[in-house]
């Protein structure tokens, strides 16, 4: 099959995406408004970037419908401040409650029954649920796309704290099986982490090269 | 525990990122260098951006020792092309042989054992046993961090055509149990996708908000 963008509707387009950008790890951010509600949604457009300054990106897209901005990426504008929460396999009903797209006054930690725990660098509280959050200050939005339905944009954000519950660390790293993370995949599927295994990136000199 | 940027060197906060950025799709690069060298590598840190215009986006970041840029971003520069294949199970050893640190005028396509397939669109070639390949055009290269170790980019690609295996359709929709998406997870580690399952996105209607 082919999908050729000039000749297809663009949502036919974009579920073909997330059906094959595959498996996608989900960053549950919360930010704080200017009027001081906390905001907690998640995103799987999301990545890592570079180490120095150590950075990750997601990317929210705007509304479907009215091409509005969602409030996370408002509010990181507004106050140039978030936090990712890493979501496991555990949390994965409380992160589909703060999908719900609430009015802006709602408290989605409230919604979602999971509790704020003060971050240390930044204002919007992290997930204490979370094994993992990153305090971000926001480094750069860039848009993409148009200003309305379907367009969006990536933020990027420098990593200032981590946080990693010590319940998931063997031999002081971060054991995978144990943060049991979860994936998410296209429509309303999601997973956990298959069978693990190891290989070993070679080097140049390992095997001959014409 | 607490990772504070701030005072620890930046491959052990690195190091925290590849292991809780969790799991990440692998998007394997083909690009061609001005040269006419085909070259394929494989990147983790890789996610979509928009349905309009439909986009993904990459980050290479700089050679650790060198800080010099990879081919695949030089090649992406030069030329303003490149096509993003998916990496499957069953690709695994292929994909890992392509990670290998090779010289720019070596083939990656025959390094690791896989076939160039013409691009419709493009000029880098796809790679044939891929079952998704996202033949893409370069909108914007963001750079982040030094031009130097540890720093790197954010590369945002237009997606100008997809192919899909028939194969791994049911229904004419993709089935991620059949296209098997490979995950790359922290250190060396790898893993299939895990027990899937569904949850609905609840509207504001199904349950009362304050």
């Amino acid at each position: 099959m082919r999908i050729d963008p000039e000749s297809t509707a663009s949502k036919d387009v974009y579920r073909v995406m997330i059906r094959t950008i595959l498996p996608r790890p989900i960053a549950w951010i919360s930010t704080r408004s200017r009027d001081g509600v906390n905001n907690l949604a998640p995103f799987s457009f999301f990545t890592g970037v570079t180490s120095v300054p150590p950075s990750l990106c997601f990317a929210p897209g705007r509304r479907p419908e009215s091409g509005e901005r969602k409030d996370t990426l408002r509010n990181v504008e507004d106050t140039g401040e978030f936090v990712v929460n890493v979501v496991t396999e555990r949390l994965a009903r409380e992160m589909n409650e703060s999908a719900t797209d609430f009015t802006p006054d709602v408290d989605e930690f409230e919604a979602a029954g999971v509790t704020p725990q003060a971050s240390l660098r930044v204002v919007p509280p992290r997930v204490a649920e979370s094994p993992v959050s990153f305090e971000c200050r926001l480094l750069k939005v860039v848009p993409v796309g148009p200003d309305g339905p379907g367009g969006g944009a990536l933020v990027i954000g420098e990593i200032v704290m981590i946080h990693v519950d010590d319940g998931i660390l063997v031999a002081g790293k971060v054991d995978a099986g144990l943060l049991q993370p979860l994936s998410r995949l296209g429509g309303m599927e999601y997973a956990g982490l298959g069978e693990r295994f190891t290989m070993r990136r070679k080097q140049p000199g390992d095997r001959r090269i014409k």
